[in-house]
């Protein structure tokens, strides 16, 4: 299989595309003739610089409104345009023209009409050594569906001509793909692919401005891509993504992300046809399987020496014990039942390097997963950048992978005893709180807006996970835009949070931390009562909420007066689904922006208490405008 | 009538948006439940806090999922989380409660059941001195027309119990707004309003994504205001908008927007009904038409001292003659057929100002208007900002208000000769060259996408004009959405450019200027072939365009290879339309940003050379790579 791209999906000039997408691994691009005629290189040079970059133009596109209009000047204006585009598609080196159904206002359709126009035009076309493929636009004037554009080609019958699919106008208006099964894949010219998010509206609004790459969105692509397969179709597999956020953002991010989304779809095609499916889903790498994280091993903060002090006291505050520290660096490992903190204060390296630039921070997440070595291999396979870091010797090296912004992502197997290895025990005092925190229940990451879709893409193609749909949090100055990904086993789950708006709680942390970061990292108990009064008791700053809350809260639900004042007491948060009680509690924000956050689920839960999260923002801005909590504090 | 806004309208916290809307002018709120309950100040001293803002609560919003409920413990509850809020609205004071048609999934809807949920609810709302209006939510479960709405009211017969009625969620829906004349005007306790531009898509998310202020978008809301006014409905007009871009925008501006739009709507309505129609139109301020802009009389632009000679030698080449200068200030007039421009190099003032800001800018967009006066008169009305500039002895006062920026619109009477006034002549010089260009064809304007609405409203409301649907120009590095606002009589048009991709040629002049300004001007010519030639002899830069476009055009056009070659030599851009030729010309971009554009439309071509904005573009991103032209040549 032969992967490919069309340059209108990417930001940038041509050239710029073309590095962006040779570098993302791709073999080929669809060469969108805007992008051409904006750039001032001749064809020749224009096709020999993609060869230069290892690439090959695979489709010349888009010819738009040639068939279907009635005899006389502008039929003739048609074809006559169509070879004067045949030439460049010769100066240019490709052979394949992609020509979309018209929507020409004096276009008469017809399938007999059409194939009749197409049957000419593929004599032409012969003639220039090239070939043309018919795609159904969904919002095409008298052609929008696969189906009867395929009738126009079958009707041509002529070597020339042949099919083009697209799984956003074939999936967008609900054509079952299991009609492509019917087509001979000889005929299929070329297959491109985009998702996009199901939200109803008009298809062109929808397709300009909302595609996405396959796995980004909520369109059926791997049933599109089966039936594909099933047609012996071996040509190339092409993205075709019309989309704000991508025509803005960072070529090189895009196009790799493209890169991972085709490898990931026709990944887990392969494995649900078997080993012998053929056609397009020959020859594919054999990647591991998605790994499935069971525990979060440990999460490691970096802050500044001087900091280190005051950031231990709050981990004492919220009960965890002081039981280890790295036998060659400075971390210091906090524990509280299964739960691992570590603390690096390393003044070079790495850690050192992320607190320089976002003050203190998530470093470290360590996902213990089944097979480390597979789930570093498939990462890997899928585009992750590999992290390699010395240690010293009897030190456990951890497959490791960069993550949001300036952390990384440890990937530890179940067996793997780095307390034994690289830590030595240290005395953690004698008064041992009972541990009231159990596990991580979730980390919220917080990013630009446009990196959303992009790390989403990331955890869902290599890990085992589901992904929840956007949803919009109020902030007091604008939308965040808010993503859960849920592991298989429902325990863990990593929020995105990202905003377009500059100055919402989102904005604000990703410019006071400079880029992407954890923003806070939500953590279990099972007494959070017994909790708030110990946060309390040790003078532990936690969010204050209104008393306006706690009244909206006693008209929405049924509870009893004392239970509201109990929760109101510990300005604890709370909310309700159709299983059970979710209870929240939320600390003071720490340096420059980083939170904890404590749930109590119960009988199953299974939400992020959303109907709060706008009380929580207004009460963090509130907040913001005392000083926050220093992280020497 | 009394103006009102929703709190959930602009962004910010609650102190914050009744700030804003004080100041922009409205007589109340509807207070939006949510920005209560975040606010940490309890209801009596937010009761206050809005009366000492000269502001009265009109409504307390939204009060969801009541009615249709089974008997029973839901039911119940419906019931006593109402009492709770209308203890809420006493300890609030205000008397009205906004229930929107419920979407629970245990709602039984039918008419009857309704009716006697609501007249329940009346007698409760009755001992608690507040009424009750009911809403129909365009995607309402059961109720989602403002007809059956009305008839639950009728049914409930309870004189606590009215009828709320919504633009947004009766237009949206295709509902005949004709069918609120059939509603006595006493039962309608409330009126909100929204527009929204016509964008097909699921009714909750373009309700919640898209709205906007009435005339931002295209539903007929004349015709459901007069359908109000026929019922002699008496209480307030109010503003519940949501809009992404209004949650996160500058909460003065959207405020004052609101206002506007308002009045400006109210304005057309009472002058399409004639002086005696009574209702919600009684004590509407009587304004002046709105004006009609027949001419630019001259457009000023500023520039540093040392900047003057070379700005003036552009000039020149492009066929300009000094002829006059100011009597008092640092203001030479140069002269070309019906065509003014000024060139400001005061060392100090408000010119010096927006050149110490943005650089070599333009301060003044001078119309000439039937009644400058009225025009002035109209703009107060509707919130503009006057303009005031001391001006000596013998010189003309113009009437005039601050425009985009750091810019200002003067408005002149058609007979007001400032030249005789205000200059004294110059020597032009010897050789006048023959006047090339005749009228300014458009002024494009750039600026934060988030201040196209707002400016398209200030426009559109002030002067007698047209505006385009918005468009999306590609840039290479994102969309710009561009729009166009076109006088009366079609000859002058302004444009609006905008994007929220920071790196495209809009973004990166507003950055580079530091706000919002005028990016370009473009200049009429009826002979584009001598005044290319003209500014290649004058060695006036040119922007350069690309072999592959002119390929393209001769694919795309019939068009002779002699004229092809023509327009290609002098950097010609060429575009047609049904009527007729277009063809354009730029400049390269002059010290940081501005550039001109020279067009000649034929045969009444219409548009703006839409198809070779994108190749625009591109050149220009290519020219920035080489050093713009210093202002000081």
């Amino acid at each position: 299989m032969k992967t490919s791209i069309a340059t209108v999906s990417i930001s940038g000039d041509f050239a710029e595309k073309l590095a962006a997408i040779a570098d993302a691994g791709f073999d080929g691009i669809e060469i969108f003739e805007q992008d051409f005629i904006s750039f001032d290189f001749s064809p020749s040079d224009v096709s020999k610089m993609v060869r230069d970059h290892g690439l090959e133009i695979m489709l010349f596109q888009p010819f738009r409104d040639f068939e279907g209009l009635p005899e006389g000047p502008l039929r003739h204006r048609s074809f006559s345009r169509a070879e004067r585009k045949f030439e460049l598609m010769n100066q240019l080196g490709t052979d394949l023209m992609l020509v979309c159904s018209s929507v020409h206002p004096q276009s008469l359709g017809g399938i007999d009409r059409c194939a009749q126009d197409f049957a000419e035009l593929g004599d032409i076309a012969k003639a220039f050594g090239v070939r043309v493929g018919y795609e159904a636009l969904a919002w095409g004037r008298q052609i929008h569906d696969h189906r009867d554009a395929w009738e126009v080609v079958r009707r041509a019958d002529h070597g020339s001509i042949g099919l083009i699919l697209d799984s956003f106008h074939t999936l967008s208006r609900g054509i079952d793909p299991e009609s492509i099964r019917r087509i001979p894949g000889d005929k299929i010219f070329f297959v491109q692919l985009a998702d996009a998010p199901m939200i109803e509206m008009d298809l062109l609004f929808w397709s300009r401005h909302f595609r996405n790459m396959p796995g980004e969105g909520d369109l059926d692509l791997p049933a599109f891509m089966k039936a594909v397969i099933a047609t012996d179709y071996k040509g190339p597999i092409s993205l075709e993504i019309f989309n704000d956020q991508f025509r803005r953002g960072n070529a090189p991010m895009v196009a790799k992300d493209g890169h991972r989304s085709l490898i990931s779809l026709m990944d887990s095609v392969r494995r649900d046809l078997g080993e012998n499916a053929g056609g397009a889903s020959a020859g594919l790498p054999r990647l591991p399987a998605k790994a499935r994280i069971s525990d979060v091993a440990f999460i490691e903060f970096a802050t500044r020496p001087e900091g280190k002090d005051g950031f231990e006291a709050l981990f004492r505050q919220l009960g965890f014990r002081l039981t280890g520290h790295h036998k060659t660096k400075a971390v210091s490992r906090w524990q509280q039942g299964g739960l691992n903190l570590l603390v690096d204060t390393e003044p070079t390296g790495y850690a050192a390097e992320a607190v320089f630039e976002h003050g203190t921070t998530v470093t470290d997440i360590a996902f213990v997963v089944d097979d480390a070595a597979a789930a570093h291999a498939r990462a890997l396979a899928l585009g992750a950048d590999n992290f390699v870091q010395a240690v010293a010797k009897g030190e456990v090296e951890i497959p490791t992978i960069k993550g949001v912004g300036h952390s990384v992502i440890r990937l530890l197997d179940a067996g793997m005893d780095i307390w034994r290895t690289d830590f030595a025990e240290a005395d953690g005092g004698a008064d041992d709180p009972p541990a009231l925190l159990s596990h991580i229940d979730h980390i919220a990451q917080t990013m630009g807006y446009d990196e959303m879709l992009s790390w989403a893409l990331f955890y869902t193609t290599i890990f085992d996970t589901l992904k929840s749909p956007l949803f919009d949090v109020v902030d007091p100055d604008g939308l965040i835009k808010s993503q859960v990904i849920t592991m298989e086993d429902r325990r863990l789950h990593l929020t995105l949070n990202g905003s377009d708006a500059p100055y919402t709680r989102a904005s604000r942390f990703v410019s006071s931390v400079r880029g992407p970061a954890v923003q806070h990292i939500a953590i279990a108990t099972d007494d959070i009562f017994a909790l708030g009064e110990r946060l309390r008791d040790q003078k532990f700053e936690i969010l204050a909420q209104t008393q306006n809350y706690y009244d909206d809260v006693l008209a929405r639900f049924d509870l009893d007066l004392d239970f509201l004042n109990k929760i109101k007491g510990l300005n604890i948060l709370y909310d309700e689904d159709e299983s059970g009680r979710y209870l929240q509690l939320f600390s003071r924000t720490i340096d420059n922006g980083l939170f904890f956050e404590f749930v109590q689920r119960e009988s199953g839960y299974a939400g992020f208490g959303a109907p709060n999260a706008p009380f929580r923002l207004a009460a963090q801005r509130r907040a913001s405008e005392k000083t926050p909590i220093p992280a020497a504090g």
